[in-house]
């Protein structure tokens, strides 16, 4: 028997989630008319919760709930419905400095854990965008603005310590979703678990190879101490492009339920990392050369935009801010030569936050071949053999990545090394390892 | 009128101490006898608590009570009295790691805020045994130790991070002590503010350089971070040589009401300061240069041994550890060259601890002459030329070795800087700076 959260939680279907609509008048409101004239779709497509859509003839409400289990998986792995609580906490906290980049919250229901929330529309799906060739430009300078605002104004660099303390005191109880993260992303892909699904038996090799791979795996607990340790601001903890909608001139940033204090790069390198993903996948989606050149231009242009706006807008938000906070106190930089000295300060902070990207971009990316957490842009792929050599290549990237860390202080030699692994072989997981 | 903390709570004087044991029979019982014949004296010498000592027929106690203020500045400074509930906290946190290293606890009042412990006989205050010019050897090996066994066990090493959470959440409520370290230590120093008490007028210049030093207090705020943000272990907090009883054979640390999950460097840093300070202060202490000399080579060997043995242990527990954690999950580290990768990364960890302990070290020796919390090794130092000169010397180290924490990945080379410092001028800030 399932063990549900108290004795009033009831899950809904897309019924059940009009008639909650209904039975709220503030809500119902929006969607104007009568639960006779709206209509109400299922649109989960993560792997947690239920997502529903309802439309009236005034405009349209998304309402989402928790369930006590993971969706994709079943009742058979139960997770923790409080995910939804931390969820709220997280998008209430960020709300003051995000402004129209997340959906706005209508209503929160501790009891059954729905979440009511701006229905966006046109807006689709990052990734689904770029699965479909379709740039959406904006996209990537707009998810950099909320990661250096919701970055800097969480961290010590903007509040008092103790303000800092309240939300690591919150979110130090979001323990179920971090689990998922440290074993999903740090841990599994580097050990034999049920839970890896390596789409092709081609890779076999490749993932026999990170196993043993000593040095990486001490690189990665390096990276996974990082990311329980370096308490750096709030974060949203699963920043892919699945999390992502947009339209051409409009970006939300949703599902924040994985929300911790940590190190900023883990939010900035999860999202480069799906960027790469889908470099490296598309050279096997079938089109023409000179399509997928271009495109991978794109996305290319795409990965240097984003860390660039991030790095210059959280600079400049710094040098900004004019609230005394304990990171860098006003009174401590004062004079002209105190300034400086804050500024080059600044930009090591900011390199700092680079390597971390880095670092995590290559966990997330080989955690998304090797692992549960499979991504569309390879599995779209049919043929076995292809689908495994673009797959061959991110994973020779992002573990050449991760052993030569240091080469790696300026963005442009990521795209650089980008193409030098697109050839890496299925079979051969050595070969390319030095580069 | 002072704002108390609960309508029960009383302030004890020396006579409602033992009040307050006679009154709890299993208390009572450990000193024998009845009340009459009970001694009672008052010991606070510490800047926050009541402490008194209890001596019956059979034994003795120690009775410590918060106050709701600080107790060396006076009612007008008012301090959240829960930090003894942080203090019990911390204590019951690290009492199956520390076995005899801390005093036992009889007894925790949360009311009265009062901790009943082992009354330690004939310890003395490790401070107190340096200033007469007293060696301990065993205290350095032994506060190692303890820091060593407190900083693994509490670590994302020893233990799965969801333990580890527990404590960041409950130690993240610990907000006004850290208010104080964050001020007293990292901020304040570097301000005119009316909290400094700079001993000497000679040192007027000195203090104005620091305060003008930009590249100074750019560092600073890097390490303030790090103190703030690197969630390593469970840390003391205030592990000076006033923080540790001692006899020849037998060490205890007391007083963890500083508690927070925070950079494991800075207990050991803050350790080493007060061997440095004691030994800058040497000089100054009207002994013969052979006395000084020698104890000043003593005081050398304890820095030395001290992180020699913490680096060992902490490296030694580490590996002797057979329990699963996220830090270093034991399924990724199974083949031969897991191992050597696994020990590659622990130096690694440990040269990373060196590079904090050296920055905390010196940001606690500045706070030390040019802040609130002064010491008693400079304080008895009446000829204030002199005594300005031994602190001079002091800041000249500290200074030099946050300018340049890369020269010190090897405890050695922090030991050779001692006595490059040794003849800097009061009068003259500039001079050593570069040294």
């Amino acid at each position: 028997m399932l063990h549900t959260p108290n004795h009033d939680y009831r899950i809904l279907d897309a019924q059940g989630a009009a008639g909650y609509l209904a039975a709220h008048p503030a809500l119902a409101a929006h969607l104007g008319g009568t639960p006779e004239d709206w209509t109400c779709r299922d649109v989960a497509d993560g792997n947690l919760n239920s997502v529903f859509l309802i439309d009236g003839p005034q405009g349209g409400l998304c309402v989402k709930q928790a369930l006590p289990y993971v969706r994709v998986f079943g009742e058979g792995w139960p997770m923790d419905i409080n995910r939804a609580r931390f969820e709220h906490a997280y998008a209430s906290r960020v709300a003051p400095h995000v402004g129209t980049l997340a959906p706005r919250i209508h209503h929160f229901d501790e009891t059954q854990f729905i979440t009511v929330m701006e229905k966006l529309e046109p807006h689709i799906i990052l990734r689904s965008a770029l699965l479909a060739g379709q740039r959406l430009p904006r996209a990537a300078t707009d998810v950099a603005e909320y990661v250096a605002r919701t970055a800097f104004h969480t961290s010590n660099l903007a509040v008092p310590f103790e303000r800092k303390l309240t939300d690591t005191g919150v979110f130090s109880g979001n323990i179920a979703l971090q689990r998922i993260t440290v074993d999903l992303v740090f841990t599994d892909p580097y050990i034999e678990n049920p839970r890896n699904r390596a789409l092709s038996p081609h890779l076999n090799l490749w993932a026999a190879s990170l196993r043993e791979d000593s040095a990486l795996k001490a690189d990665v607990a390096r990276h996974r101490l990082s990311y329980l340790c370096k308490a750096q601001s709030l974060l949203h903890g699963d920043l892919h492009t699945g999390s992502v909608m947009a339209t051409l001139d409009d970006t939300r940033i949703i599902d924040g339920e994985f929300a911790l204090v940590g190190p900023t790069g883990f939010d900035t390198g999860t999202f480069i990392a799906h960027y790469v993903v889908a470099w490296f996948a598309r050279s096997a989606q079938g089109g023409s050369p000179q399509d997928t050149a271009s495109f991978r231009a794109a996305l290319a242009d795409d990965i240097l935009t984003f860390w660039n706006v991030f790095a210059t807008r959280f600079i400049h938000i710094w040098q900004e801010w004019d609230v005394e906070n304990d990171g860098t106190p006003r009174s401590h930089f004062t004079s002209d030569t105190d300034r400086q000295a804050l500024d080059a300060f600044r930009r090591s902070h900011v390199d700092d936050i680079l390597v971390d990207t880095v670092a995590f971009m290559g966990v997330e990316i080989i955690r998304r071949i090797i692992g549960f957490a499979q991504l569309a842009d390879f599995h779209m792929i049919s043929d076995e053999a292809v689908r495994a050599k673009a797959m061959a290549g991110a994973l020779s990237f992002a573990r050449s990545v991760l052993l030569h860390l240091e080469r790696f202080g300026d963005i442009r030699a990521l795209l650089d090394a980008l193409t030098e692994h697109d050839g890496a072989h299925p079979d051969d997981p050595q070969t390319t390892r030095s580069v």
